[in-house]
């Protein structure tokens, strides 16, 4: 946009009312997909992320998710209609297809006209032939080049490459974020969104360098004032520090949390050579309800990624998308550039 | 360096004889500590570097290290010996301390005056005021923030903040590259070396990014024409994929290698509950040595790391390492600029 101001003095279309003060965007494959101001989407986690932390992410500029995986399919629908109350933003859901009530929150998110709709687990091509037919972007979560491969030959039009890293359900593959993305990036032609492991400017910097087209934060928006999750589930986040996670439920359903009473349990038995049987006994219900909903730190599932021990503070939504944005903008600043010296 | 020739003339000092070439630098806390060029380190592994690696790298302007912890006292010294025939630039070694000859190779690295020393597991103040009194730098790998800074109040001049991708001897602890090293930079002041999925340009970039001062690469240089690992080992890295590689030996010493039929007994001991002794007799002896020295795929030991699947050729060390810089350069005239449109 030309300024209409030259050399301080008003040009002949002056008297046209100036336009409004310019917004500042970085532009990549996903912002121009979703028509987002930053490649910042936050991940649809289970009770964190309903429908105030997705409009709170939308409205700063980034793309929120509401997360299905904790809901029914009224309480899904109720999220949807306060969402779209809340923000005139682009915002998705986030639907694991391996959840019993997954085709219902399918049909839920169709009949409320739901544009972008983050899948995982799964199989990705099951519903993507019907939400193309709406109109609807379709994003499916990956952990290896080869299920990053079969998502996009079965319609995907993103890939998140989710590294081992994660908060939550992870693959026992274990391929983490930075080994994993540039590999994507090669194996796909789809725009690629890194997830795990990232909770600041200098995580986008990184995976933009290594190809991916944004960013999802799970564990670092699960951990602002408008997430749903308890707030000593926040504070164990702050709390944490690199080390604090563990990839535990090896037989039953690879999930990373922080340690505490229930994962000790849990990983001894593992050690002792438990059935995935006795481990589901000890498991029992309900423990990420617990952990995340209810703040029980230390029998509930406390899911984190290790992003958590660069996670000092609670803010809000977009208190984290500001300073992402200005830790962007100043790691830009400091990457050295190639100089010629004599020999 | 001005040019002495202006437009094609000759200035009035033209008959001084020309500076050489200008050679391109990329500069960084590292390359200022070791006098190097590139911010590129070449890990120090077992049975794959030796001096012909290590000068190759040298020459081509990274770091190379002698990998001391496969050699005895004896053939450390003839490798340190070779290296400085065949080099000028700086080079350095790398010493398990938990290796039963590490004293014995401190002492040879102190009587052949090497000036750069990396250690690896064990204490890291153990020999650090020794190797300062004779003017060594002292660098200690580390796999978690408190590992890193216990490494920098012990007086280590920089840190390799190695995440679990990485292949060879892993923690425990199991954070990634991309979680440890912001976290790291955050927590000492000395110079971070970021090492752990990463074999080309664009990983260079991201771990700058994180505010790392440069890289230390193992895979990447083990399948270089220079390396002393077996050529059948060099062929599995380059037809690994993402996630052909697995974490294993875990209560007795976790280690990532290319899966095979040896790591398929071991992954399904533990999952049975094996006991250490039990896994120790099914380990056996000399597996490293067995898989990366003498290619024996399905029973030997061939440790990778998780940037295989990035690696589809074999190389020389100088090509490795052009290529690096140049990808390095492509990448950041592609990261995004923050833009202004209009609302």
């Amino acid at each position: 946009m030309k300024s209409r101001i030259a050399n301080g003095k008003p040009t002949w279309n002056a008297t046209v009312s100036e336009p409004p003060d310019p917004m500042p965007t970085i532009r990549t494959r996903i912002t121009d997909l979703f028509k987002i101001r930053y490649p910042i989407v936050q991940g649809g986690m289970i009770w964190a992320a309903g429908h105030r932390l997705a409009s709170a992410v939308s409205k700063a500029g980034g793309l929120g998710l509401i997360g299905g995986g904790s809901m029914d399919p009224e309480l899904f629908r109720h999220h949807i209609h306060c969402c779209r109350c809340e923000t005139t933003q682009p915002f998705g859901v986030n639907i694991p297809l391996l959840y019993r009530h997954a085709e219902d929150l399918i049909q839920v998110a169709l009949e409320e006209k739901v544009k972008i709709i983050f899948t995982s687990a799964g199989n990705p091509g099951k519903y993507t032939p019907r939400l193309h037919e709406a109109g609807c972007l379709v994003v499916h979560v990956v952990p290896t080049v080869t299920l990053a491969r079969k998502a996009a030959e079965r319609g995907a039009d993103a890939v998140v490459a989710e590294g081992v890293e994660a908060g939550g359900h992870d693959s026992l593959q274990g391929v983490t974020t930075l080994a994993l993305v540039p590999q994507v990036v090669d194996a796909v032609s789809v725009p690629v969104i890194a997830a795990g492991g990232l909770a600041d400017g200098r995580g986008l910097a990184a995976v933009l360098a290594l190809g991916a087209s944004g960013i999802q934060m799970g564990t670092r928006f699960a951990a602002t004032l408008e997430s749903s999750a308890h707030p000593d589930y926040k504070q164990a986040v702050v709390e944490a520090a690199d080390d604090s996670t563990v990839l535990t439920l090896l037989k039953t359903g690879p999930t990373r949390m922080i340690r505490n009473a229930f994962t000790q349990r849990v990983t001894e038995a593992e050690s002792q050579g438990a059935s995935p049987e006795e481990i589901k006994a000890l498991e029992g219900y309900n423990r990420s309800r617990k952990g995340i909903f209810e703040g029980d730190r230390s029998e509930g599932k406390i899911e984190a990624g290790q992003s958590s021990g660069l996670i000092r503070e609670v803010l809000t939504a977009r208190e984290v998308i500001d300073r992402v944005i200005a830790e962007y903008e100043q790691t830009m600043k400091l990457l050295p550039i190639m100089e010629r010296v004599a020999k």
